[in-house]
């Protein structure tokens, strides 16, 4: 993941929330789950800085984005409990997988501060900056 | 939030639980979910401490009553795990948004040592001392 | 420790704080070292809200002035690294011990905000609210 | 602290950072030391992440440059533990604190990954970004 990268999903992740009226925090992690660049928007809710944070290592420690993990880790899922590990994770959706062209895992983008459904409409759509 | 408007709502609160009968802790805290004030009563259980200071962390985070909070972040809950962050949250009643007459955020006010029930009212009470 | 003991020591602590122009964090905790009252003045640094909250609960926990914890805890200190227990606590001075009259120990008031001298200087003023 | 003057600083220690040839994690805080915004340049250690952070948090905590901060949070120092409050905060240099033209308190920047002297550097150099 490189910072430019990283930078460029922020700022498309910025002008979709703009564009659908809301604010909200971005978080982006590296393959390793490390935190490699973060922006909250103005008025962004203050709960939603770890929530972005926990939805980008989610996606990224499970390679899986967070409303699929949503799926199997929960109360009478699969996996109940899984979500309760690596310090809490996140059970809904708002976290991405990036991937390069290649399809080789790249890390993950976090999205919090709107409803989920905006939350992952802006993931995806800040996702689509890292191929460009 | 002003101290004195703080004080006052602590004032309003603990008259009111003595009308019920009740023995509470309330928790203040500003618009960027600092404590600002807080008391115990004498005969509270010890429990309630952390709890009014999670009611009123959880609804200055998300700008959203706890007993809101507690519909959506729960097992079933369209944001299950949400509870789970930011340090563990409140999932039921008695964090209470402040605003100001203008409809300002403000912060929050937590009660908690009764029944959520006579929490919530305490709370709500207590808030109406902030626009006198 | 009576609620309206506390609140009257918080009081005593906010003019004193005000006659010597600063601004402090005030905490009350009784005899088991569980919080009873705080108030956060206007314009007070945040990081004193955890310090004043800490310096209680050191003279609490070892029914002794946190100025004096300070001459055993530290390094070089007889009790090099107790300041480390108890989740952590406070080796300067600013957490006084509270008795009544009869010097029966009663719990703790911890201030920070100021200068650690000015600091000390309103816990004992305060502490005099309690006998009145 | 708007995001876009955030956004400035980084852009602003990422040039310092390249003309001085090191690598470093950038944290910018607002005046409740919350979380602004943050990037990681390629190659920098990973343990920079949590240090640029708390840096970053301990300016604004205490409303002081983290290399005087060291001056009393130390052993021997007047205020020896305070380092240990709020979570734990950084006693030495790269946290820095960052104030309008009319000397408002607005937050912090804080940077680590390089030796602390050119931490420092960077922190300043970012922060006249601010003002432009």
């Amino acid at each position: 993941m490189h910072l430019s990268s990283a930078t460029a999903m922020l700022a498309a992740a910025r002008t979709e929330a703009e564009r659908l009226g809301v604010t909200v925090c971005v978080s982006i992690v590296d393959a390793a789950a490390w935190p490699v660049a973060f922006i909250r928007m103005e008025g962004t809710i203050l709960g939603a800085i770890d929530v972005s944070n926990r939805k980008a290592r989610t996606a990224a420690l499970f390679q899986m984005d967070s409303s699929d993990f949503a799926r199997i880790a929960c109360p009478g899922g699969d996996a109940y409990s899984l979500e309760n590990t690596n310090g809490g994770l996140t059970s809904f959706g708002g976290g991405v997988v990036l991937k390069s062209g290649d399809g080789t895992f790249l890390g993950a983008i976090g999205v919090s501060g709107a409803s989920t459904e905006d939350d992952i409409a802006i993931a995806r759509v800040a996702a689509t900056a890292l191929a460009a």
